[in-house]
């Protein structure tokens, strides 16, 4: 077991934390209930790249629990929580995180989680595969397969299948409904705002607040600063989620007469230079500018440099920079992840579903071993039912269930008016 | 030319609703002036069976531009506007239609219109397409296709397809996102309350609103109950719609506990038997009942019936059960869909798109006509995006483009962190 | 008794209204069954002008039921439900209302009201107070005083009051925090969109509705259209109220700069010409225009027709004019009030508690006659309180009660940090 | 120049802050350019007891600038951020105020802050005017007199004057509109989820969040619950604010009955022992509670503490409170004020206009010397409409203007139907 930590120093910190987050996710703590005996992941190598945080601790707890060895890292370079990180490896895994690495780090630390030579990979914007593709001889017999977590990944790896270059399955988690159904729209619409309001506490009442895209995390952010008291502008590049903007009551515009108009800028999209310096150049004075998406490219960071004179830290998650147009414009959390680099990412309750996922799926992943070709595939719908409804059941909610009546009506045609 | 109409001398009022509609349907308007001079319908013989409403005057007038010979009847008994109907018949079409007819009546009218041979139906719940097939001769090889308007047609339908039942192949209007992904949600969720307040005059603030389902047009029904000020109720028998509603702030419970609680029910299931006996013996005195789903079997009027010792009619759309218990229950629009009965309706700019959907794959049907093996096809996603784009340029919206570098970028899978 | 109204032959149709609100005024009903064995208002005449819908019906009911004389009138020409005018009359009681009335026709029907020589006049925006002191002899000391049902009336006559011209005792039942913070926001809110919408059947999702004026009204105005999906423009005098209305998340900008943008303007200001020819002007085609304020003043429909090269009637509730620059622009209902003239005015819950508190000022009035100089007087505190907590029980809602501690700590000073 | 905080070297990330706050207070900011050439409180000797927050060095400064000698202290035992203590130190002012103080180092902190002898105070909670009466010579002639910033401080000053024992006069900031009717709402409404957040990260999408009070900042806590996704009830003692909680679509009922069905429980009554041991009994395992109210007095600490066998610190602002019945029960912030000890209070903008008034009040108490008898006094509406209108400009929002003829209309009586 080796680590590259910030400071191990914090682990009781980040064991607290934990320890908090894994009361708040009952269906993957029932899971483990249920499996842990068995040890189904006894001695399986898995090799995680997911973002260091509470929530992950619990999914680490969970698979070293049925048996597995881990090796994990950050999926971010600004996402880590470096009290869960030391709690992790005082718990005895792998682990190799620190909040604010370098690119060159970043990778290294992918490398060196790939030593353990993993059956299973756990990632979460398929920098691993990618990497566990690049590098020869990490593709081969020994891999069993891999999950995948975000949308972002799996239109990577969904890109890499059409070419014919991806060489193991990957089950692709985020397309459960019981993950991007809710933890794109319930956890970063929360989350997202949440982690502005911690950078610069400003009041959203009376904001004029853009999202650029109306995918599952544009309309939670939208539906959040709308429930915050803001105006909500949106942008888009497909009409359909336009036209769903108009009619759910938010103003649609492009992105260039949107810049006039907007005090909070949140980019949603997975696309790359959403606001440019076109945008920039054209926003008010005190304009802050955030992204939601899974990488640092949907604001060009680079044009804020380029026009600026100057720029300075108000605090860590806070950057200023004085345009040469005179305009303070304000970059939170370095252009990264908002929810994770400036709040504490997904609350643990959404985590729970989108991780229970991850273990049925490595535990699937598991019992296939061999049987799956290249490919990404998808979870089951009972797989998904199942999840929902422990997840209700934690809740105490109960439901109707169908009489058999019923179910032959909805499978019949003869009935009619 | 025949009709049945209920009297021909409401036509001017009909024409006027129709006008109306039409210059609130941009886009079906606009496919229409693109393609009537070359006829490209000419000579085709259409039947529908369709709600006779002042939108679908306008894709009669549509189609009848375009060159067809047309035959029409409604698909509901009790959601024809006698006015429009007038008005169609006025302007030379045949048509088999009146508000408030016998479930016979019914089907003769269907069997009327059927008598024009049909070359393509247009169906909404599928009473046509499986009467066709019900009446030998009728599904024929001079029938290209049909298509299909509403969630309780298709899934009958794909319930044929299974089966090998089914003769023709079927355009799913439906399941284009442009029209159940708009008219359901924005269309229903208006108008079904349009319809309880127009029976009834209540004050939807304060309300417990029951939404018997959470499918597209519950989700609807339950946003604009809440947006009107009731507190919303969801009863779902999918865990994960259970789940999307209670994380949408709702309460979910089984309909047995709900049944206390209600003040107003609305059915959105597509199911039978959503409100029985059971539930109806535990209401408060003064419940209202509605259903928004297609077909009247959601409530169980038998039900009513069977524990009531009266019932008096309050209007034409509110029916006042005097139950044995002593409370009394009142059943709006006769527990058929509230939205037409009591209501008009979809508003015309729901129904632009899902009419325009309509004409674009009847133009298909004529287009690929021999080609098409019987079965249940879906719409383009071209089609879809073409429509709403369409659409936001009728509101005077515009939208982002996207550049080559993001097309690239959202192609490729080499860019990481 | 004598009557003037459009058909007695409706009288049945009306009675049915008023059945069906009785049961939905529980706090009147309770107070008219407590009062009505000792006939509190046994011999007194009472003047009413009130628009006649079946909530009035129900307060004439009861007011008769106490032992009252009564002459009626409406109070607005276009307000007057001519069915629930038939069932008054049909009940023995003196009435002069009919919908549509012109001014001469409206104003000799207060003096046929005034002819009972009441000693309690009950008004709703004043013409009948007015008209009783312009008319000499009416204010005499057979007046024992009035009540007055909404803010423009108060303020007329608190206007006259300034000027010494006020000549006896008015309770300003509006006033009452459970009237105006009820009727205004939750009763206007709902039906003023349920007008619109049953004029038009417009789609409000993703329309511009524009409300004039962020008071009670507007608020509740405002409030229903962004929950059935509007984007919302207010308008404002007052910044204290624009302010609000801009954290309330709303647009807010001068009218002139609203003008473009609308697709549907609501004025319920209170104000006159704050919709005028140079908003009409840059109107889109298609604009509809509304008034939900007492007057039809706000909406100069003068403009409207010195600017129109014709107009024509969609139907009756919804007037076309199309503009010398070509473009149509809609009036609903005449630019009257909108929820009275094209739906049903407030719902009978929130008349309730308005009529609640008529009834018991009534009861004042005629308990203190002879002690109460002219002026304008408040409702007192324990009443609103009363009828609130009425109203709660009849909604089966139950709320604490303050301790003898916690009375004592909240009147007490020495508890700080 | 004394002080007693909590580490000078704090100063700069302090300083960093109040100038990230200045930027977002615009109308504060321009008064001081207004006044700060004529030094108008030059060598008035000031004392505020007040939350020591970056938005308070603001005011400081601002007061500073305009001449005065100052001297501070916090009003809260746990709302003071360090490091703005120690950077207003840092600019010279003396300061007695760190977080997490005794209530006897409390009071020390109001007396030394006395010790300047003030001419004015500025208070909030009323704990410094209240011990400027308790200690004899300290409400004498030198005292021109005082404002208070708070509900419950107005509250407890009025219960003061009533029985004479006021002895100068005080500015009722509170009862500003552009104050209560914005803090409150909008602030608290925000910052009270946002410490929640911070506290625990919980999802607030699907929680039963409990509401107790809906007054002002209820009405804020509960709009934001709800626009965060939670299902709101709400608990009341007054029938009129219980009845508006209803029909705004939220459920009332009694605490007792609301404790069963909570996740998270927020007081904002201003009142005592709201939530005691009969409540915490019966509520669920994980509940959350948390105070928005002034004093620390709405939870009964004490009954957690007596029915618990252990508790212990999740984090600085989460203790958890195991009962004897084996539920765990956490409180959050110690049970004070949780925007301030969980979060940053309310942002600046909404500060600007509190604080705006106080500046303006503050001058007024200097102009008026002498002529004011003990008492509370109001605010001009005047100057609340200044504040307003130099807010909206400050966002870039112009709003109409009352012609002459719509001011004479108004003012008139004469105009009816």
């Amino acid at each position: 077991m080796r680590f590259r930590i910030n400071n191990l120093a914090l682990a009781e910190e980040g064991k607290k934390k934990i320890d908090w987050a894994e009361v708040h996710m009952p269906v993957l703590t029932n899971l483990k209930k249920r499996f842990q005996e068995k040890l189904p992941l006894k001695d399986i190598r898995v090799a995680g790249c997911l973002h260091v945080t509470k929530e992950t601790g619990v999914l680490i707890r969970t698979i070293k629990a049925l048996g597995a060895n881990i090796a994990w890292c950050g999926c971010n370079p600004l996402s880590t929580q470096d009290d869960v990180a030391a709690s992790i490896a005082d718990e005895g895994i792998s682990i190799f995180a620190s909040r604010g690495v370098s690119k060159e780090q970043y990778y290294n630390d992918i490398r060196s989680t790939m030593e353990i030579k993993p059956n299973i990979t756990i990632d979460d914007g398929a920098d691993l595969t990618v990497e566990m593709h690049n590098i020869e001889g990490r593709q081969n017999e020994e891999v069993y397969g891999g999950t995948e977590e975000t949308t972002t990944g799996v239109i990577r790896l969904r890109a890499m299948e059409r070419v014919g270059k991806l060489k193991y399955p990957i089950i692709a988690v985020n397309d459960a409904e019981t993950k991007h159904d809710f933890d794109n729209i319930y956890g970063t619409g929360q989350s997202a705002l949440d982690g502005i309001i911690r950078a610069t506490n400003v009041l959203i009442a009376g904001k004029n607040v853009v999202v650029a895209g109306y995918g599952h995390v544009g309309k939670g952010v939208a539906r959040r600063a709308l429930g915050l008291g803001a105006n909500v502008i949106v942008t888009e590049v497909d009409p359909i989620a336009g036209l769903k903007a108009k009619l759910d009551g938010y103003r649609v515009m492009p992105m260039i007469d949107a810049s006039h108009a907007g005090d909070i800028f949140i980019t949603t999209t997975g696309c790359r230079d959403v606001v440019t310096q076109e945008h920039i150049l054209k926003m008010k004075n005190g304009a802050l500018l955030a992204n939601a998406g899974h990488f640092n490219v949907e604001i060009s960071i680079n044009s804020l440099e380029l026009n600026s004179v100057s720029n300075k830290k108000i605090n860590e998650n806070n950057h200023e920079y004085l345009l040469k147009n005179g305009n303070k414009i304000y970059l939170i959390g370095e252009g990264r992840l908002v929810n994770l680099a400036a709040a504490e990412g997904h609350p643990s309750e959404v985590m729970d579903m989108s991780f229970a996922n991850q273990l049925l799926s490595v535990l699937r992943l598991v019992d296939s071993r061999g049987k799956l070709s290249p490919g990404v595939y998808d979870i089951d719908k009972s797989q998904d039912q199942e999840i929902a409804k422990a997840k209700l059941e934690s809740m105490g909610i109960h439901i109707d269930v169908l009489s058999p009546q019923q179910k032959n009506y909805l499978e019949g045609f003869n009935e009619g008016t």
